[in-house]
């Protein structure tokens, strides 16, 4: 590489890693306002935040880097992972120059105060308290809408920034098949014995159930060096870098099942940021790749390993260890079809893998509809509802049962769940392929050892950072793109195994 | 005020804000550092508070607020604060404009690093570890002394960083009458029966001096609504906004007395920051006045409130409820006594109101000869420990307990112990106008109500920020400036009621 072109190739990284250093900081900001904030800090704080986002924004569609990127875009003496690099943030630019300063700071005050009016609802217990500040949000989302740009439906838009490529028509055409297949699975399931799980509505001490989380986190492979674990209002997971990654959880004493498989859920995150490229930092190749894929990770983790067979076989036990008056009576039996119990719920976090699309569908549709304009904010409790007794039979009692569950619409975030469903596809194909590249996979688990799949991801999906699409990565992987006929499969083979079907 | 005054003047809050916000989550990212940042993160979390100060120092030396500035001097129809807001700035846009951005990420940077070899050496119990990055500051510290601009020593310039007008000079004459009058009271001391205080050094388990400790800073009027308080290697307050104060402490589970009144300091410290007015938030009238009179809030409540026979006339049977066993068989008596036992020690934090003075004067003698370059930072231990002989008569065991024990070189900030000194002696005259101005305030403590002291420091101190300077403060409230006569009669006061001097 001529020395112009490295010296131009380090001026783009010195310039990238300073806006992404901004940018993380704000993470830092917002990860502590969920965590620890006191309670009357929350305008000042979105002040600071917003003006962080802003300063970023700033940065990054200052023209010293447009100039630089389109210099860049003209070597021929670039290393395929940097030109990679130059390529994905030119795309990011550009995208970037369509918000005006004002526009970005203007959304991110809106989203603290919509973030701090759905902690206020929930409180409450109302929708009504978080429906004017969140109908000012969706306004402005639609007015992104149109910022960014879009083909054939608007809610496009925000489809793409989640998922690239991501829309309307290729959702309905994985959802349209999916549903009457996973509620037929459904039928036969409720048609049989009803599965006893009242052993996880014990009481489980606030502390204890702490240690039982880190303790799983540990174990699947997580740093401690490298990352934390905190309480939040919602569980969710922040990166400042591969070297501090910050999980967060809820404990609920009374429900055992809440805080372990949300653990072991965003853990799944977590291992995905700690091993991406730190020599990457601030650049695409050093991003994860999309929602859809992250989610794949933390799927994965929650489902294909964290229900099987196989991993209880070895954790049960030491599950007694911690809680041996809660699980004196429960056999591993017992335990594995409790934890797997098929029942339409209220809440999405907890559901059972095969009732949890619909939670993701009804959102879906939901947002859809808001972004068509066919729906009007006020009118979503009532669509909630209605959707839910619709796909899963069951009436929701009250809004936090309901539309206030989620904290993503307090982010700005629409078009992300269905990234939770991409990623449970994604999960059950990559999750085959694990067990046909690492034979005896199954039997090293039963002996407590998961390790093997870190590495395996270590090894084909975390180095790469953003530079496949997840399509591109997927038919790497497996030679195909995504294909819901895996998860289909898992799910036959996983509950033909424990009912007959 | 002319629509065109204000408007300017407006456009200067906002740019003021957007800096400030900068500067606080630079903030943010240090307090996060210093008590919950995974281990393997410094380097990154490093650059990344270098990337944010070097930002806000860009912000603030930009033309486009030297160009409000200079147009706002020329306004004649600005009220009184508004005038002393915009001189102010203009004051520190100057002194900023004197730093390059490389310098102001070069010594961030370097904070950094010389922050993580403290750490380091006080694992390894050892000044070695820390001596080469240490050095390294130094020498950046010594440039900016030139950088800054000094009349009589390069000292000066940091002193004055932390106390406007505060030199060598009058520090040497602050401390050269001083020394000699504690030198001669500990001696008169000295010579008496010794005082136990091994009540002090039993098992307090450490979950229930946590609750103490917040017990007692929420009854000194601190408001966990807009703060907190954490644990960290060395107690700090740092505020974000006076919405969102920050405090942290550390826990010998063997002595008693080092969270204690840590946490008193620390609270007193946060008290002021919570009252600075919020409507100023980003500008000079809602930073507090000096760190002279900072210290002088810590060391109030730390000494003439929390060490006084009145506060504990109230809150030793409060101790007891707290731990019943352990003072069991103390008086209230032999507590007070205790408490306020004269001995020298090795360490500063942990001093009592007499021999403290020393430790100051010590770390004073020794940074102005390293800025003299008179002293090498490799014959740093053998000077403090030699110092340590001369002043305190008592030999340093090793550099954990010598020249390791502060945080503050490794934070950058050389000058920054004598105002420990001027904040004792600013106390002892405020207390003095306190006691005059509340009638009665010593029953009032002893029937547990410290409140009225916070609603004085509410109404004559903390509401006026940078208003004043620290002489012109003093003045106001006591009608003369520094005084150590006050903090004398106060020690031959309460020691002369205690021994017979």
């Amino acid at each position: 590489m001529a020395d112009n072109t490295q010296e131009l190739y380090n001026r783009y990284i010195e310039l990238m890693r300073k806006i992404t250093d901004i940018k993380k900081a704000a993470d830092v900001l917002q990860w502590d306002q969920e965590t620890y904030l006191p309670r009357k800090s929350s305008d000042i704080r979105g002040q600071q935040i917003a003006t962080l986002t802003e300063t970023a924004h700033h940065f990054f569609s200052s023209e010293q880097l447009g100039n630089i990127l389109t210099e860049l875009a003209g070597k021929n003496d670039l290393t395929e992972n940097q030109k990679k690099n130059c390529e994905l943030t030119l795309e990011d630019y550009l995208k970037n120059k369509k918000y005006s300063s004002q526009f970005v700071r203007k959304l991110s005050e809106q989203i603290n105060k919509t973030f701090h009016a759905w902690i206020k609802a929930r409180e409450m217990n109302s929708f009504s308290v978080f429906e004017n500040e969140l109908n000012v949000l969706i306004t402005l989302k639609k007015q992104e809408s149109e910022l960014l740009g879009y083909e054939a439906h608007p809610y496009n838009a925000h489809l793409n920034e989640y998922e690239k490529g991501c829309t309307v028509h290729f959702l309905d055409n994985v959802f349209e098949p999916l549903l009457p297949f996973l509620n037929s699975l459904l039928g036969k399931i409720k048609s049989q014995a009803p599965v006893d799980n009242a052993f996880l509505q014990q009481y489980f001490p606030k502390q204890k159930q702490w240690e039982w989380g880190m303790y799983l986190i540990q174990q699947l492979g997580f740093d401690f060096d490298s990352g934390r674990q905190d309480i939040s209002e919602h569980p969710f997971t922040t990166s400042f870098s591969p070297t501090d990654v910050r999980l967060t959880t809820r404990i609920d004493e009374n429900d055992f099942a809440n805080m372990t498989w949300s653990c072991i859920h965003e853990a799944g995150h977590g291992l995905y940021e700690q091993g991406l490229p730190v020599d990457q930092y601030g650049l695409p190749l050093g991003e994860y790749c999309s929602l859809g894929i992250h989610e794949s990770q933390s799927r994965l983790w929650e489902n294909n390993v964290g229900r099987s067979e196989a991993f209880w076989q070895n954790y049960f036990p030491k599950l007694q260890e911690f809680f041996p008056e809660q699980f004196k009576t429960t056999s591993s039996e017992i335990f594995y079809k409790g934890i797997n119990k098929i029942e339409p719920g209220l809440i999405r976090t907890e559901a059972d893998e095969i009732t949890y699309h619909f939670h993701v569908y009804i959102r879906y549709e939901l947002e859809k509809d808001l972004f068509e304009g066919n729906l009007k904010t006020t009118d979503i409790p009532a669509y909630w509802n209605e959707m839910y007794l619709k796909y899963l039979g069951i009436k929701v009692p009250d809004d936090n049962h309901g539309c206030l569950q989620d904290i993503h619409w307090s982010h700005g975030s629409f078009g992300y769940f269905p990234t939770y469903s991409l990623g449970s596809l994604y999960a059950a194909q990559f999750y085959t392929y694990i067990n046909k590249m690492i034979p005896g996979l199954e039997e090293d688990m039963e002996k407590g050892s998961v390790l093997k799949i870190l590495q395996w991801l270590k090894q084909y999906i975390y180095p790469y950072g953003r530079k496949y699409t997840s399509d591109e990565l997927c038919i790497r992987i497996t030679g195909e793109s995504l294909n819901a006929s895996f998860f289909k499969d898992h799910l036959l083979r996983k509950f033909g195994n424990m009912y007959t079907l």
